[in-house]
């Protein structure tokens, strides 16, 4: 997926202790970055993801994950991690993730979140407000400027 | 994928560290798991990942994996990490994971790896003593009782 | 301190993730060695960590950490991280850990805990049952044997 | 020791990923932040870290770590680390750090580290080089505008 289809992206650096022994990040802390950039691009929809529980009483867990590793991030690099919405269902919702270092593309990713009864898991309705601020926001009607 | 398919298993206890607010696993540290178990998968197989690169030229580089989140792993809980080969290809393989603790399966996952050329990432064969390893191991004809 | 001094002792092996780039485990994730060890000590004691808040009404909280490293640890090398309390005051105590690598000296450590109210962080006196079970343990008359 | 005492401080803020099932930061991950901070520094020294090893023969090793935990930071929470060098001798320096949450003081903390010959980890001398761009920069006389 092209760049050019994500409105929003977060700047980060690689830290030291993600770097492994072969001097490249482990595999599974793309899923941190992916974490992170989630949480800022939640803050720029204008839902903090403490908000999501507070006060929209959402309980996402992440039923999968996909990440393609096309070429490894190096200790202190900067890489830009895109974030944007893909598909949302009745419950649950699509998030795709390019994390580019310059022009170079490093690594693809996906995770799939499900809105949770957490007392018996059984999956729920995603709150109304998060699904139409995802989709003004992708459809560049927010007013977000990140 | 059902447990009796695989060989090997690797029983772990979660860490507090590795458990967030929400007190069940961070998605991304059953990244972790999948390495620490691929990493005692390989000494069953009598290939060390020391001597992968090292006696038998490998640098093996994971291309992919997915996971499938059935459902958390908590603090202190003892889970067993189940691993096999799946496809193995001319220059790649795919390991695959079931989590489970006790009866309950919490997590289903896979890893792609591919021996590259690190200079430039290019693929390459892989070192016929360790597919000849994995197919023994994984036919039953291997010695490993584990 | 010498290893005679310690009646408890955990084995871990180092992990792949838990390595840097120069190949040795980075600074910090000996404090997760000795979260890990700790947890495997009040197991013994027969005070899991978790009955500690749940039936004994303990908040315990680290208040101060101390590493001192000798010489690194390495990808996959087994380890054993000695456990046992220094100082046992009203409200707080020290544990004190030790990590050796066959008979080789790795890392000193302490970690000091209080017991605190969460809601006002003030500290609070150590339950009983802790105080004795630490101390029979520590003077050799505990069921224990590790 | 009072903010006022420290010329340099990086902001950073808490992931998800390092915060525990307590809702707070786990002990040994405020190393890692020490860590990140410990670059930055050295980044508006003009000793990018990878240029220590590359460039000036030094290979640093952490010999000793000291935090005491005044009160826990929180998922989220936008945190200022500062650092500054305590004393230096021959082969090695001591780093400080205080954290903070707006006013209020979360973390103090000391690393020490020692110049040492990889191969016989015995120390040696600091960089002149190293040595006079930390006493520029703390003597104010620096061109880091931080």
């Amino acid at each position: 997926m092209a760049r050019e289809d994500f409105r929003f992206v977060h700047r980060m650096r690689v830290r030291w202790v993600e770097v492994d022994a072969q001097g490249v990040v482990f595999n599974g802390n793309y899923l941190t970055y992916f974490d992170v950039a989630m949480t800022e691009y939640f803050r720029v929809l204008d839902f903090p993801y403490q908000d999501l529980a507070d006060k929209h009483g959402a309980d996402l867990v992440v039923v999968r994950s996909v990440t393609d590793y096309h070429s490894p991030a190096r200790f202190d690099d900067e890489i830009d991690v895109y974030v944007r919405t893909g598909r949302i269902g009745r419950s649950s919702f699509q998030l795709l993730f390019e994390i580019y270092r310059d022009d170079e593309h490093l690594i693809s990713g996906e995770l799939v979140y499900v809105n949770v009864d957490i007392a018996n898991r059984s999956s729920k309705p995603l709150p109304h407000a998060i699904r139409s601020a995802i989709e003004a926001y992708e459809q560049g009607k927010g007013s977000g400027a990140e």
